[in-house]
């Protein structure tokens, strides 16, 4: 493998010094690209796109062609682990992501295997592997999954739901089944990541899309202790190098201490939070990820250059912060003005870092 | 007027002593009674509903006819206000609220007028009046309001929104305008609820059912500095009886200290939040209204059981808590669970009053 010439990413991760904040953006590969459009067309449908290791490493490299960008993140979706489990991953138009099977039944969750990756998601580390031979080096590629708790939202409610009250019956009216999904999840996660860091993803991520909207006792007892699980099993550590895991759930900004104790190495930050509450909530415990608002993205370059400014200093000085948006950028967006926001956070930054 | 037979919920709010933890459900007029879908049809149309006094104040009453709850609420809508603005407010099927007009420019915010609530709003306060003398004393009527970030988001995008997009893009890009359209609608409120008050409300609610989706800053400038404009205007007794007023901000549980030093009566919760921390957050500033997730209520008795019992041990001891769900009950609820919460809630709760 190269010499990683800007590691930036990784060292803000794990809050050694670093000369600028580094920044990349979630959705980075994505539908505000005319490029990306193009691939996506040609490839016909989304899994494809997804599961075609060639299409999957060019997507990925498209924003580091265009911007100044400090990683790269392998292009996926978080419900390939359910694909892999035999429930039938489609997307329709409009839609979004839905399953030909559900999880209706406990004998429906005992009946769930856990998938090899080198059999059902060799698409995937291939992906990893290629992306990582064309990177060369040049910055650290991101592996990542969709949490437990996120996972088991699609395959009850068979895609994507506003109220959730499928899922949420199966924790308050069968909590043993709901704990066994959420194991099996977690087992199949953690193999999943390991298997991305040993095809060579150089940092994982966990996305827990929709830990907010669970009660404080059940976002404990369903997400969070399914991450742990997670974090418990991953490869933390390869060929003299830490790889560091980054936990986010959207709408967790009350449980930012509890996250941090999961020994995960970065935190991710939902907009909403307030980034230096959040610092010294967690103090040297992790590093944080975030956090603009993406509706930002969608105004001008002045604007978004005096809030990328504003979230710096409420940071403050020295390593530990990767600079990212809240959320994924929508497909609206100028890619000048994401040229505007990755110029911006580099300029900027570099004051906080003497 | 009647005396006021059941006072539970007014004492709670004030953090006066009461035998059992007050109860009333948010949305609970609404589409899960089968009695409420039949006046609806009759009214054909969800407007003609909201503006008959006579049509609104028999959807308000059929709750408390099936359930022993400690509180009414006028049956409306929160988007009245901008409706009297002159925006023309209509419910198209399957989308929700529209506007025929938008706020789109700085002159559109300077041409907008305060509504003389006796003018434009006369069926609101027509209905509160008719609802105080059918209720007679049996229990206090709640009168509402949105908040003024709420009802800007509507009048801004033009209907519901997920992104908030343009809205915000005022907040960042002419917050000046943004300001001035926050401090007209806040006098708006004020002017409403004072008169939904003088018409016999006996306590009033602000709904902030978007403030989550603001960063911290901007929820603090643009949300929660006008909803303490409307607290600081707002008639806080009448005839030697305190109005108690409660602010709710869905997804505002980081905010919740701030919120109570505003100077309200009672703090919202939604679900997410735990009631015990909230509690010793807030300490003796405020009330606590909450907080059961409304997914619960399409489980079974049983499991609602469970779930108030869990919601009012983690409160604690001692008055200072109303009894609600996090937000609005669903359509698909049977009301024979509201019923198992109601009487859960009374059963319950005696012991945390002794």
């Amino acid at each position: 493998m190269s010499e990683l010439k800007n590691d930036r990413y990784l060292k803000a991760l794990l809050r050694q010094p670093v000369d600028r904040t580094p920044v990349w953006i979630m959705r980075q590969a994505g539908r505000y690209l005319p490029e990306y459009r193009e691939v996506r067309k040609e490839a016909g449908d989304f899994m494809t796109l997804c599961s075609t290791p060639e299409l999957a490493c060019e997507v990925t490299l498209q924003p580091l062609r265009r911007f100044d960008l400090d990683a790269a993140i392998l292009f996926s979706d978080i419900l390939t682990i359910p694909d892999a489990m035999g429930l039938g991953l489609y997307f329709s138009e409009g839609e979004g992501p839905k399953f030909t099977r559900t999880i209706d039944s406990a004998s429906d969750v005992n009946n769930l295997a856990i998938p090899d990756p080198a059999d059902k998601l060799s698409y995937v580390t291939d992906a990893v592997s290629l992306i990582r031979k064309e990177l060369n080096g040049s910055v650290p590629l991101i592996g990542f999954a969709g949490s437990p708790w996120t996972l088991a939202t699609y395959m009850v409610e068979g895609g994507s739901s506003k109220t959730f009250s499928k899922v949420k019956a199966l924790l308050f009216e069968d909590p043993a089944s709901a704990h066994t999904l959420m194991s099996k999840l977690a087992d199949s996660v953690a193999l999943y990541l390991n298997a991305q860091i040993e095809a060579g993803a150089q940092a994982v991520m966990v996305f827990d899309s929709w830990g907010g909207a669970l009660t404080t006792p059940h976002y404990k007892a369903f997400s969070l202790a399914y991450m742990q699980q997670i974090v418990d099993q991953l490869i933390r550590e390869k060929d003299g190098q830490k790889i560091p895991v980054v936990l986010f759930t959207k709408g967790g900004g009350m449980w930012l201490p509890e996250i941090a104790d999961t020994g995960c190495d970065g935190v991710g930050l939902d907009w909403s939070v307030d980034i230096n509450i959040a610092r010294q909530q967690i103090g040297d415990r992790a590093a944080l990820q975030g956090n603009m608002d993406p509706a930002i993205m969608a105004t001008n370059p002045e604007v978004i250059r005096q809030e990328v400014s504003r979230i710096l200093a409420d940071y403050g000085h020295g390593s530990g912060h990767v600079f990212n948006l809240g959320h994924g950028i929508t497909p609206n967006i100028k890619p000048d003005n994401v040229a505007a926001l990755v110029d911006a956070v580099h300029e900027f930054s570099a004051q906080y870092h003497i």
